[in-house]
């Protein structure tokens, strides 16, 4: 076993270091992972930036990276699914406790849930991580270890669209083409939606979800009337969507949602936004417009990597930037200013391929 | 037929009076029906009061009433399931066209819809009274005339447990002990809650849920904080309440429901509050509480009088105050003013029996 | 209008006609069609062959045809949503009375229910034909009038895929590639399926199928096992299927579908066969594998519009055979014969066109 | 710790004994029980007759026992929520793997399970038991052992509603009133089922099933037409049900289910019968009559402590014979008679109250 374990460390607001850490020993239940890709998604950034995420407050360093791939090199003695070399992906939520939510399937719900890089827990980006073997899914050869990093994401859309209830010929609106509106995209298609609208401030964003699929790009003015959006969208689609996925976490967005779902029709809040928000709440209300959120996601690995081997699914073009495991800060740099989609970061010296 | 119909008609904001219109002759699938008991409901004195309710304005006069039943005394030609003699409750709603909503079960949404009393549709506080035989509902011999006129809000409860997703060992934290707060706290037990906290700031009105089996009252008073609120709830039940239904419109209750419901859980809102409303939608969504709305009902009379025939569900205790049809002005004053639950008018002056 | 109107009828077992019947009127809420296409379905051989299925029973002349689409040539005095020239696609079932299942939205399940070409109701297969005009939908003008037709047979499949649950990642059974097979391949892709294995006796049906997306075809020989088929199907996906959709109606196919579904799973039974079967229930019932039937559908149509002129379904493969009207009987010889998949009869001389 | 822990094994098909055992070693998550309560179930008796269920053979000795309930007297060393002293109900399924079924929330279909007195896993008729901390729910003060350890079978009749769709207003059809027609009977009334029809061959069995809330009770005779008991419920009823549960594993009756059962409802088999029945399937399929098996339960625990503790639900009078844990044998004599509905085994000495 190699000694060295590069990590990525958040040692508090602002302070982002590179540094050595002993390779972990799995625990009977657990395997080691050699780690070969892992994205930077905002809210790494975020932790880096700001030292905290609502109620999550980093008090202690805390490694960093939580949407990641990698190849099994130990495996803990109680494991039966997985062997040396097997390549895998990681889901990052791993229940600690046998509560009421992991009993009915909701163990995203768990309150006393460990995920990789929400205070107190560390991620996996490092050489070296060992995770819950229940929690790594094996990659069929033809899906690519980035592929399998980005299951992370796409589970925040597939929970999303789920969620929603988008099935056959709905009609859905995405607010913010993000990486989370443009998985959010991509699912909505697989899952048959006929017609997509998807908004953003800033048009490169719209032009990738375009190449994506969306079927119309709207772009939005700070200042644009929610009212007004709403009657842009319908006449887009030719009548109100039956789902709006709201991924940008921005008040006038939520209230763009109420006003452009069509009757009886659902809301999916996955942005964070402010605490408390002024929204047309009795406009949803009298028309039976339902509002659910998301927290993370829950049963998504499986069926993602059915579509990524399937070919159903292409993740690939959200790859935009690409840096070694030993440029990271410059990694996380390019992300915190919103240049391109998604920064793989890559852990294997020997292999930097997708 | 009498050539007398006295009928309760609102002409202006402010304007009711006792008049007496012609007897309607029921089309080919209507019913013409010689009125019992009608209740008088919050909406028809906010239209008496405030000449609106939201987008609803009265331009013209309008009968009052929608909450009634009576006897079948004319049968349209195509009419094949009621005959003369039948006593019956009105469902208020009927479809005018076919549009998704009502190929797709959910009626209450069609925006066509005609209802009693909602303009510019004339209600049916009234004598005689025409109406969709469709939707008039036989009562069996040991449902009386109030409980079929009850059905209407009753209905409003079934339709808020319902989506609420109310079912066996449910808790549910319930928000205003007016008629509709009541309803649901009758629905939610018969439908299997085990334990229903309902809160109003009014001792009286708790002292009524009290009788109708509320398992635990909470007396509000303005200014009490939404999360201090929401930890007495909890206190109460020993753990969050599943599903919480909001009957008061009120925007600290929707705040109180928010913070009070069990992640995973759902909230109801039934209540009709101001357009805008401040709320912490981030702490629902992050926790996964559905927030669904409830518009009227649709599908909810067959089971209603299912309830009422099989004696699971006891509605009389609801009826506070009687007044025969002559005195309707009186009585909507006492409905104005607050007074006990619900004002049952009494159209049939030879039969003014419950 | 044309005072022609070749029309094919049923006159008793055996007995197929092309006859001219008069124009019909369209009533206050219809429309008159001039009929464009309209597909040969194994029910109208049915009839022709033997005279009934089931209790169905053909006891006077009855016109076939229930697969159409036509223009709009003469609109109803109440009718607000068409015009004169509208190409439309025909739900040929509707609903006669307003029913318990026709107020919840599963308007098939009503007894009374209209059908085409169901005795004693008359189909569309002719040159005019007049139709409930809520339950004509307005053509895009990017979907032919033989997709409009097509729409029909796909609504079975989308009932199908809808009623099994088919959403992303599912793995799908299909037994049977006849017309239904095919259309439940087609929908189960577009609702996201990562894989699909598809039966048949006949290796021609098998490779249509192949052409349409189904990612695995197993040829089954008249005696094979179900046990020994369920392993198969295992064997081919690598687990067993989440959802099986019966299209054949055999005996045999339904005890493998109980043997190959995954626990927990569902099976749709789309085919009609004897009206006894010996099955092992219990197999599916301790595996909590649910058997759903399917009866035509509800609420299809707008859905199957948006997937059609969104091109995200294409059915144009399976028109393999057009007749014009007037060699009707040779048409029904060819679906007779097996020959093909769907045989299209072109009703309008002037435009023979798809 | 008492040195003795008087123990009923299952040697082999037919030799049942009464014997000695070690007391076990609770690990880190269980917790070791004394136990109070425990029911004999017709599986028990089975086993004890036949040496196997289906699949499930007996191999070496196994304990019996599943229905149960005692008192923590050891905790192991990770266990937080419950301390020596809790009275408890065992839920007698515990997962073995985190799989699939695991973690969508449906346990009880997880191929690997430990069920106690399920060949091979032990049950727990004995003075001494250790179990998963995580599967022993704290018993409120009000509610007995006698009511814990019935919560097993209990279970099975929520599961069966709950898959049922049993709701407000429901009519439903039992068929069979041993033990677990009788928790159905219960359950579907505590869910707001209006109307409950319950059969049986043994007038003894159908009169327990009036007292405990039966609306109606139909005496079947071997040989009555399944057609014909279908047009009895309907009569009984004025419609058909909405929902029948199976509780016989009798061919005929998942017959008479299929007849009797309203369009667009559910059956739900619980009872196990033979392996190949012969049904119609078809008439269930074209009424789109659902039919959906129950194996066991999963999530259950919580809701029937809520539904005893609020006493919406008494099983007491489910409980007909009581032994001392030392007249084991005669106890089991007296299920297989077919005595009475549910005999308890007294478990601790010093404590043979209910
Ligand atoms: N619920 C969950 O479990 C979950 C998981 C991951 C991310 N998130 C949240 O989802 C949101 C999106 O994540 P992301 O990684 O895509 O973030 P992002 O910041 O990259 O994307 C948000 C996009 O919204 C756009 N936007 C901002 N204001 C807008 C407006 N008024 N109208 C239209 N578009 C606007 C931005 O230009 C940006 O492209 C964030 O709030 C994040 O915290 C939630
Ligand atoms: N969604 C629908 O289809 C529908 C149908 C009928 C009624 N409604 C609405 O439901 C609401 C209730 O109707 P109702 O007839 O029972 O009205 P109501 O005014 O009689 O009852 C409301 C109750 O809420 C109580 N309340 C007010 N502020 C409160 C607070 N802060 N905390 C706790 N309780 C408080 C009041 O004291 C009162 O008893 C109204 O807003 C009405 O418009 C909606
Ligand atoms: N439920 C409904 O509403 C509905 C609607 C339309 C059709 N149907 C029924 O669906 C079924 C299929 O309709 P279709 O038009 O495709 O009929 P079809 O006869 O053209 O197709 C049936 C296919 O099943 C194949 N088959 C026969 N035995 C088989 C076996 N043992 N294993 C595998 N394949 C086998 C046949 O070769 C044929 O290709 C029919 O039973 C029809 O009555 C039902
Ligand atoms: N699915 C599950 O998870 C599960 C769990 C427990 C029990 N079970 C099964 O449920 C069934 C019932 O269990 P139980 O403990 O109540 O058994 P039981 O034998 O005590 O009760 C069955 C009842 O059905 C009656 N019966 C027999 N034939 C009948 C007929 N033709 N019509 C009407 N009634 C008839 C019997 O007289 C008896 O009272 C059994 O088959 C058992 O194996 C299933
Ligand atoms: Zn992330
Ligand atoms: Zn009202
Ligand atoms: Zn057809
Ligand atoms: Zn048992």
């Amino acid at each position: 076993m190699s000694q060295e374990n590069l990590t990525v460390v958040l040692h508090a607001q602002g302070d982002l270091r590179l540094e050595n850490r002993p390779v972990p020993e799995p625990g009977p239940d657990e395997v080691l992972l050699k780690m070969h890709s892992v994205g930077i998604c905002g809210s790494d950034v975020h932790y880096w930036q700001h030292g905290r995420i609502g109620d999550f407050v980093l008090k202690k360093p805390m490694v960093l990276g939580h949407e990641a791939s990698g190849r099994v090199v130990k495996v803990g003695s109680a494991v039966e699914h997985l062997n040396v070399g097997d390549r895998v992906a990681i889901e990052p939520g791993v229940p600690r406790k046998v509560d009421e939510y992991v009993k009915n399937g909701r163990y995203n719900l768990s309150p006393t849930i460990f995920f990789c890089a929400t205070p107190p827990d560390d991620g996996n980006l490092s050489q070296y991580y060992k995770h819950s073997a229940n929690f790594c899914y094996k990659l069929p050869d033809n899906v690519t270890y980035e592929e399998g990093a980005l299951i992370e994401p796409l589970s925040v859309g597939i929970h999303a669209c789920r969620r929603g209830g988008v099935t056959l010929g709905s009609t859905v609106l995405i607010c913010g083409a993000g990486p989370i509106g443009l998985v959010s995209l991509l699912v909505a298609k697989a899952m048959g939606a006929s017609k997509v609208v998807i908004t953003d401030l800033f048009p490169e964003r719209l032009t990738m979800a375009k190449e994506l699929g969306a079927d119309f790009q709207l772009t939005v003015k700070k200042g644009d009337g929610a009212q007004q959006l709403a009657k842009s969208v319908e006449d887009l689609l030719g009548a109100q969507p039956h789902i709006t996925i709201e991924c940008t976490g921005v008040e006038s967005c939520v209230q763009t949602a109420i006003y452009a779902t069509r009757s009886g029709g659902v809301i999916v809040l996955v942005g964070h936004g402010s605490e408390m928000v002024t929204v047309p709440l009795i406009n949803a209300a009298v028309r039976e417009v339902d509002i659910r959120g998301v927290f993370r996601y829950s049963n998504t690995w499986p069926m993602a990597i059915a579509m990524l081997a399937s070919g159903k699914v292409n993740v690939k073009p959200l790859v935009t930037h690409r840096f070694p495991l030993k440029q990271a800060i410059a990694a996380f740099e390019t992300t915190r200013q919103g240049l391109g989609i998604k920064v793989m970061l890559k852990c294997d010296q020997n292999d930097q391929d997708p």
